[in-house]
């Protein structure tokens, strides 16, 4: 290993506590051992995370993209209901980036790993052409309890938590070279992972189904209906639309993390749940045919097929 | 995601039979569950394996490149004397990459897969300028029982598995644009990792550190050294080199993914394991001076000091 990664190696190393609570060893051998609690099983997701395509750097600072590649897993283990436990960080890194902007990408990264007291247990480093960071989650969830995409039924309710479309309508003020300040309260750039509503949601064993919005939601309650083979029928008036988004970013705009799910029509589903507000935007039907599992019902009493666009559409135009 | 990607995932879900031993869910949600034996601790690795930097497509043949990506990770996991349980593959992958090619990748790193049982769990896709691997490797040992880097006491004799510096003599072929046959025996091309050696080292206790030799032997010694706080001295002529290697490559050529480990010296370490030659090729002594942890010991009777030079010595000449 070449002297610049030993050195990027120590230099994470040292924002590493040594392994406490469930990391029994972390950095610094072949693997990582890690306890895992009995009754318990075992989340692991991976997500890829890579420049000028799902950040850009002139766009996107140094903070933002470390936040915003463990967001993305931390997002994966809230939309099973786990609590997240440890992480591992592989970064390929260009020779000509300045040693600023990775010290950057590692604050804003662990920024976000403390309150959810992940631990960086491990990873790897490497050179590599473009800034390319590969994030793994591992979470937990009592046995049994962890909330799958595919227990939909018909007749169940479909929710989502927080907003939508905030995320996508920045993403398009970016492409259409307009001014956006980088806010910390930014869900386009600081995405805050909905970690405790899943808990709830599945201690509560009030989810049926479960999908963080990372594609969009036609893509995501798309992936429901698939999973479940059922179809849904969603109504355009109930969906939470995020201040400066459009119906558009709304359904096919990707990025939000909140969570979409779904709940029996007889459970008693809070108007907030840790904080967040939870909307009613549906309901879930028989399967009838593939292409078009979403319907949506628009305000004059239309119902046409909502197809899954997701925000691809808006990012590669 | 783009449809190319959507269907890559489907290809990869074709490939791997539905949940079954510990994986209770798949590709296929948010995340993986997994499903950890009591009284077990859990391994995790990851490693990334990138164009031009770990491997080339004019010297590599994909499913090489799929078989070594896998290796990688597996190997780890023998090191910590553990068993592979599921694996997780993250690839980024540029637009003209041949499907052949494709194919031939995950061909090669699903039939590594079947004999250790390891499934595929998840991962992710992407486009990327570069090809990009990052595998990550979930493994299981009786708790308590992972062998660190760390155990290594003075007076402990130091052993490796195999031959060495094979995989580095092939690769200065390649260098130096000579021939080289990719056969299936090669150990570049297609190294095995030694899980049941780590295994049974393990299980009977006799490893008191270990760890693959992936960087070469200078430099893996050296790790041992370092997290033990030990020093060590090794014997030119009992470093068993591989047929068409040289002593350079054996000391410092990477890549083998054989096992070094160290055994107190009244161990009964015997002469092969599980098939596998294994070789004392010297003792740990106590820590002196931390830029010469390790001596080499010549024919002529005279000791030196080995510095790491590790086989990106090869690799970036």
């Amino acid at each position: 290993m070449p002297l610049a990664e030993r050195k990027l190696i120590d230099r994470i190393r040292r924002l590493v506590p040594p392994g406490t609570g469930p990391l029994i060893r972390g950095i610094g051998d072949d693997s990582a051992v890690l306890r895992v609690s009995s009754g318990y099983e075992l989340l692991v997701t991976t997500d890829l995370y890579i420049e000028d395509v799902h950040f850009r750097t002139q766009w996107h600072p140094p903070q933002s993209v470390g936040h915003r590649c463990l967001a993305r897993g931390l997002s994966d283990i809230a939309a099973m209901g786990g609590e997240p436990v440890a992480c591992f960080l592989s970064l390929g890194l260009p020779a000509r980036l300045p040693q600023a902007w990775v010290d950057g990408f590692l604050h804003g990264f662990t920024r976000l790993a403390r309150p959810f007291k992940v631990q960086l247990a491990g990873g790897d480093v490497s050179s590599a052409r473009n800034i390319t960071a590969d994030i793994m989650v591992i979470g937990q969830a009592p046995a049994g309890k962890a909330v799958l995409r595919s227990g939909a039924k018909a007749g169940d309710r479909i929710y989502v938590t927080g907003e939508l479309g905030g995320s996508a309508a920045v993403l398009e003020r970016l492409y259409d070279r307009k001014r956006v300040r980088p806010s910390g309260s930014s869900r386009h750039f600081y995405p805050q992972p909905r970690i405790e509503v899943g808990r709830r949601l599945s201690r509560q064993r009030l989810a049926t189904a479960m999908i963080d919005l990372s594609d969009g939601l036609s893509v995501d309650l798309n992936h429901i209906c698939n999973e479940s083979r059922v179809a849904a029928t969603i109504r355009e008036d109930a969906i939470p639309v995020a201040p400066g988004a459009g119906l558009k970013h709304a359904l096919h705009g990707g990025e939000d993390y909140e969570l979409l799910f779904t709940a029996s029509a007889k459970a008693k589903v809070p108007a907030e749940i840790a904080g967040v507000q939870v909307t009613e935007i549906g309901v879930i039907g028989r399967q009838k045919d593939y292409r078009a599992a979403i319907q949506i019902l628009n305000e004059n009493g239309r119902t046409q097929a909502l197809l899954p666009k997701g925000w691809q559409h808006f990012a590669r135009r």
